[in-house]
């Protein structure tokens, strides 16, 4: 056992919608999050950068003694894997426990996976599962629009501006014939709906954050590392722009009202 | 006379409107060209850090010995007026000459404003106008997806995208009846076709970009800094993250093939 936080971070804020999941999947859990707030988006910048700002993330997290660190954010986990081998606590992104799903649960091989531009020229999903299965055929689409809309409040599955895009992007895996579609960000479950919508009942949508916190309480019980503790966990927020604006789209992800404030700290310290 | 180069800064690429536009109205100034590519984008962060990137930004120009300073982002120009009093050359930015202009050519006094969500609650066109001219309506309009729209493509003015969100932002200003809108950021004459489509023949479209060269060049001149030379001044161009898609991306913005590279500083140095 071993009380220590778990320590998650994103580019944003879009990675409390894994939070959201930790909390339901291990209620007793701490968890410190931060939302890289000041430099957000991440996924239309170079490589080299993303890999520098992820690695800051991360340092902030350790410094505060957290015991697994988790990149809920799509683009972090595709361009910068190799984050794993200098952490020295269990680490993971959402790539690898979504690719799992994917692999167990479609039923024709014929996978769909959404994310931004840096995700998807990565090949991040795609080359998982063909390691895995060679068989299946993975088909790639990036949205960069997606987060931009969730983020300046085009959410509602009935509004024409949301429904267009979605029909934009998602058109050619409805026509491949994929039955099954990974959201490769953390901020797309927020357009499930509109999504689901568009491509019909009968395809699932896989949620990167709900498989990513379902594997870390993997990790954390054959590690050891469970929370014994009966009592409900405590979560602390911080970000590196001011938290003006936290509260209320906090709630958005995490789906509760939001009694927590958040602490703004200088990543470039780190 | 003074043969030092004009400084330009944005929070990205889409002050390249403006260098566009000095191109045209002085072919014989240098320029030295800064895009916060690493950091961008501005127009949904806090006061505090916008004046704070703004600071390092002019540092950096200043460092190369520029005669005067552009901040060519109508966020920082609204955000970070006080940028002025602490620089030690000219300086302007988009909101100033681009109020002249309104204040000139509108009839019926109903000027609409638009611009990013840190620059419409800035109010800064509003009270400017109305400091000149306390009869003038101003109607203001924050766009958020305009941004997004532009650096990912969707730029033509028959794309269902591009229409459905230009009248969702666009259609409070058409009711009011305005015979003037001000294109308050420096990527939005990239959509001009659009917006004017939606809006009429009838209503000018101010493109503060081209209103801030003419300005520039007659402040250059009222304090004889102008570049007597006859040679085709030079253009510089330095960006914050990797410049893998400057050139793209600047072809866009400046309408002419590009043979300028652009190279990459540490903006956080400055």
């Amino acid at each position: 056992m071993n009380n220590n936080a778990i320590g998650v971070f994103d580019s944003g804020l879009g990675g409390l919608s894994a939070v959201k999941q930790m909390l339901k999947a291990m209620p007793n859990e701490n968890i410190i999050y931060f939302g890289d707030t000041g430099r957000v988006p991440y996924g239309n910048r170079s490589k080299d950068t993303i890999r520098r700002y992820a690695m800051q993330d991360a340092n902030f997290l350790l410094k505060n003694n957290v015991k697994m660190v988790i990149a809920a954010c799509g683009t972090v986990s595709s361009v910068a894997p190799d984050l794993e081998s200098v952490l020295k606590v269990p680490y993971t992104g959402v790539v690898l426990p979504t690719c799992f799903t994917a692999l167990k649960e479609s039923k024709n091989g014929k996978v769909g996976v959404i994310g931004t531009t840096a995700t998807i020229n990565s090949h991040s999903y795609k080359t998982r599962i063909n390691q895995k299965n060679p068989s299946f055929e993975v088909f790639e689409q990036d949205c960069p629009l997606f987060v931009p809309l969730v983020e300046n409040g085009f959410i509602d599955r009935n509004d024409p501006v949301v429904k267009l895009i979605v029909e934009r992007y998602m058109s050619n895996l409805k026509n491949a014939g994929v039955d099954t579609v990974i959201l490769g960000c953390t901020h797309y479950p927020i357009l499930k709906d509109a999504i689901a919508d568009y491509m019909g009942k009968d395809v699932l949508l896989i949620d990167s954050g709900k498989e990513t916190a379902l594997y870390t309480k993997k990790v954390l019980s054959e590690n050891g590392l469970t929370n014994t503790s009966n009592e409900i966990g405590n979560a602390q927020f911080f970000v590196s722009d001011t938290p003006d604006n936290f509260e209320k789209i906090a709630t958005l992800f995490l789906e509760k009202d939001m009694n927590n404030k958040a602490q703004q700290i200088n990543i470039e310290e780190y």
